[in-house]
C-alpha cells in the first residue's frame, strides 16, 4: 500500500460502460481521474491497490457512461420552449420564432437562455453540446460558466439581424470570437452557416476556404423538408446536397443536421465523402418534417451523432428522449426489431458525436487517456427493475430523472443532482422575466 | 364561515386541467373531494369559504389533470423488462418471452409483477390500467393492494397454459373472478381474447353472448402487424377485422389494441361501429409493427386511448412517454406539425381510455360527481421553465418524473413522490428474486 499512486478523484461503481470496445460492460469498476483526465479502468479492488485518491465516490448501483453529447442544438431557444406547438412549419417560424428572435433576442437573451440550457443538459448526463446561435459570444460564456464542453457555432446567415449585418460580418464576429478562445481546454469552434436556402454560394466558398485553413467543422441544417429541396431545384436546379458538392463542401468536416430526405445516391454520397449527421429525431417528428433513413446511413458505415435541436422544436433538451427515440423510430421506418440495437445508439449519442466535432480522440468514450467526460446513472430505481442488460435500460427504460452525477474535463458539474455551477433559483427568476417580456409580445400569456 | 360544508379534502393548486370542456385550464382553483368524489371545482378564494377540510393540500407550483389510463398492458410482464431487446418479432417470442413464461408464470409471479408495475404505474401519474394476462385473479389482488383502478382482463385462449387447460377453463376461471370481485368500487372486468391468431371462432361467440349479457368490453389485440393479416388471409379467407364483423364482435364494447394496418374501408367500418382502440405507440415501434394511421381515425371521429402495451415490449409503463409519442407519430406520419394537438392526446390518455372501459361516467376527467381520480404535475422544475402553455407542455417537456402526486378514487396513492400503499424495498427484493431465476434459465445472467 506504500506505492500508490496519488490521484484526484476514485469514482466506484457497480457497472462501467466505455462504450468502446461495443456492447461491454464492466462489472464493480472504478475510474482513476487526475488532473481532468482518465488515468485508469480497473477492477475495484485493485483500484484501491494501486492508487490513492484525495476523494473516493462509491456509486453502488450506478453505470458510469461516457457524457452525453449534443450534436445539433440553439441553445438559447429554451426561453422560447413551448411558445407556439401544434402549428404548421411555416406558421410556427413566420408568426412565432422569427418575430419573437426579432424582437428579443441579444447577447443577454442568449447567455440566460444557454446557461438555462446548460442546466437542463447537464442535469440530463449532456456534457458537451454543439450549438448554433446567433450571439455565440454569449454561448461560449455560458457553456465557461457551466463547466460545460461546448462547440461553438460561427454562425452566418446572408441578411442581416441584430446580431450581424451581412456575411463578412457574421463570419469576422465569429472568427474573432475564435481567436479569443482557443486555447480555452473546453471550447472548440465549428463554422455554422445556417442552410442552404439562408447561405449563398459566395459565402459557402469562404467558409470552406476558413474551414480549411482553421482544420475546423462545418455544421449546417441540411435536406430537413421537403420544401428546402423543392426551392432549391427551383433556385438551383440541383437538390441541395448535390449543390454542397458542387462547392466542395462535402468531407469529413461536414455534420449535416437533419439529412431527413435522401436519395441513395445521396446516401452513396454522404458515405463516400465521409460526412457526419445530426440526427434529431424528435425535431423531424415534430415538425413533421419527415423519417430520416437511419438504418440505410448506418449500413453504408456513415457517422452519425445525435442532437435534442432548439427547445422550441423539441420540447426538451434530452438526449435519452433522442436514444430511445432514435432507436424506435429506426425500427418502425425499417420495418425489423433488431435495427440499430441499443448499444449502437450509445455510441450514437456519445462516441459517434465526438468524431463528428472532431474530439474523438479527446471525450466520446471511456477510455485511460480522454478527458474524464462522466454521466452517472443510478440504477435502484424502481423504473429500472429488474435489469437483465444495463445498456438496453439506458436506451430503453432509463430517463434522464435517474441521472446522478456528470463531470466534464473532471470536473464535478452535478452531484447527487444538484447542480455545482449553476445556481438553478437565478436562472428560473431570470427565465421568468424572459418569459413575462416574450408572453406579452406574443399574445400567448396564459 | 359558520356555514362551511363539513369535507374530507381541499387540493389547492396553480393549475387545474379538467379535459372536459377542451383546452381549458383554470388558475388557481381547488378541488374539493369528500367521499372518494370531487364535490367542486372552484377558485382557491371562494373554496375557502364555501368548504372546510379536514386536510388541505397547497400545491402552488402544480397542475391537476385526471389520472392517467393505460389503455392496454400486460402488467406483470414488467418482471421481463428488457430481457430480450433488439431482436426479430418471432425470435423474441419464440426464443425468449414465451418459454419464460412457460417456465415462470404462475400465481406469484403475476402478483409480484403487477404489484412492481403498480408502484410504476402510480409513480408515473396512472390511475387506472386495463390488463390482460394469465392469473388475472393475481392482478386484482395487486389493484386492490395498491388502491388503483383497474379493469381486469378475462383471459381466454384456446390452447392450454399453466393458467387454464381451453377456452371453457378460461371463460369460467374468469366469469368466477367477476363475479367475486363484482362489488368492488375500484374494479371492473373485461372479456380479454388474446387475438384472433390464438382463439377461435367458437370462443369468439361464446365471448360475445357473455360480454352482451353482462354489458362488459371486449379487449382483444386487433391488426397488430402485416403477418397477423397475412395468415388470417391464409386461414380464413379474410382479414381479422373482417372476421370480427361477421362474428357480430364490432360494437362500441369492442377496445381493439394497436390497428396498425388498416385499409380506408376498415377505418370506416370501426368508425361505424363505434369500436374504440387503444393505442401503443413505443411497443409499435420498438417491435417494428408499423404506424398506426391515427391521423385517419382521429378525423373519423374514432375513439382512441394510449397504452403501455406491456414492459417486455416497451421497456417502460409511463404514458407521458406515450403521449408524447402518440403526438411526434401522428405529426410525423401525417406529415403535418398541427395534426394531434397537445390538449388531444391528454384525453386520449384520459377521457377516452375511461369511454373505452365504459367508465366515461365515473373517471377520466375532472368533474363535480366523478371519481376523485387525480394527478398532480410540478412544474417548478427547471425543465418546464418556461412555460407558456400547460397543456403543451404535459404533452411534449413533462416526464413521470414531475408527478407528485396521485389520488385514486379519494385515496392518496402517492404522497410527495413517496408510495403511500406499496412496499418499494419489498418489491425491489422480490423482483430481484425473480431476476435471478429468470437471468438463469434464459442465459441472459449479467
Amino acid at each position: 500500500m506504500n506505492n500508490r499512486e496519488e490521484i484526484d478523484t476514485l469514482i466506484e461503481a457497480k457497472w462501467v460502460i466505455p462504450v468502446e470496445p461495443a456492447e461491454i460492460v464492466y462489472n464493480q469498476h472504478a475510474i482513476a481521474i487526475n488532473r481532468g483526465i482518465i488515468k485508469d479502468i480497473l477492477p475495484i479492488a485493485h483500484a484501491n491497490q494501486r492508487y490513492k485518491p484525495q476523494q473516493t465516490l462509491t456509486l453502488s448501483d450506478h453505470a458510469l457512461i461516457p457524457g452525453l453529447i449534443n450534436l445539433h442544438t440553439h441553445a438559447a431557444m429554451t426561453l422560447m420552449r413551448g411558445l407556439a406547438d401544434d402549428l404548421p412549419l411555416m406558421e410556427w417560424l413566420n408568426k412565432h420564432i422569427w418575430p419573437t428572435e426579432n424582437q428579443h433576442v441579444n447577447a443577454q437573451f442568449v447567455l440566460d437562455g444557454t446557461q438555462l440550457a446548460c442546466a437542463e443538459m447537464i442535469k440530463g448526463g449532456i456534457t458537451c453540446f454543439n450549438d448554433m446561435y446567433f450571439f455565440p459570444e454569449s454561448c461560449a460564456q455560458a457553456a465557461i460558466n457551466s463547466g460545460m464542453r461546448a462547440a461553438i457555432g460561427m454562425i452566418v446567415i446572408d441578411f442581416p439581424t441584430p446580431y450581424a449585418s451581412d456575411a463578412d460580418d457574421y463570419l469576422a464576429k465569429g472568427l474573432e470570437l475564435r481567436d479569443r478562445y482557443q486555447h480555452d481546454p473546453l471550447l472548440s469552434f465549428c463554422f455554422a452557416p445556417h442552410a442552404p436556402y439562408t447561405v449563398s454560394d459566395k459565402t459557402f466558398s469562404s467558409i470552406l476556404t476558413y474551414a480549411e485553413q482553421l482544420d475546423a467543422p462545418i455544421h449546417t441544417h441540411l435536406h430537413e423538408t421537403q420544401d428546402e429541396i423543392r426551392i432549391s431545384l427551383e433556385l438551383n436546379g440541383i437538390r441541395p446536397l448535390e449543390r454542397m458538392l458542387q462547392l466542395g463542401l462535402l468531407s469529413p468536416s461536414l455534420i449535416a443536421v437533419h439529412m431527413v430526405h435522401l436519395t441513395d445516391h445521396e446516401i452513396k454520397l454522404v458515405q463516400q465523402y465521409d460526412c457526419s449527421i445530426a440526427h434529431c429525431p424528435s425535431s423531424n417528428m415534430k415538425l413533421a418534417s419527415g423519417f430520416a433513413p437511419i438504418s440505410s446511413l448506418v449500413n453504408q458505415g456513415v457517422n452519425i451523432g445525435l442532437g435534442t435541436d432548439g427547445a422550441a422544436s423539441n420540447n426538451r433538451l434530452d438526449m435519452f428522449e433522442e436514444m430511445r427515440l432514435a432507436a424506435l423510430l429506426a425500427k418502425a421506418s425499417s420495418g425489423r426489431a433488431d435495427t440499430l440495437p441499443a448499444h449502437q445508439v450509445l455510441k450514437m449519442a456519445t462516441l459517434n458525436g465526438a468524431n463528428a466535432l472532431g474530439l474523438g480522440k479527446l471525450t466520446g468514450s471511456l477510455a485511460i487517456g480522454k478527458a474524464a467526460d462522466i454521466t452517472a446513472i443510478n440504477f435502484s430505481n424502481i423504473n429500472l427493475t429488474p435489469c437483465y442488460d444495463p445498456i438496453s435500460h439506458l436506451v430503453y427504460a432509463a430517463s434522464r430523472e435517474h441521472v446522478s452525477h456528470v463531470w466534464a474535463n473532471g470536473r464535478m458539474l452535478l452531484d447527487d443532482k444538484q447542480l455545482t455551477t449553476l445556481d438553478q433559483t437565478e436562472l428560473q427568476y431570470r427565465t421568468t422575466i424572459w418569459q413575462e417580456r416574450i408572453a406579452t409580445t406574443s399574445k400567448q400569456s396564459i
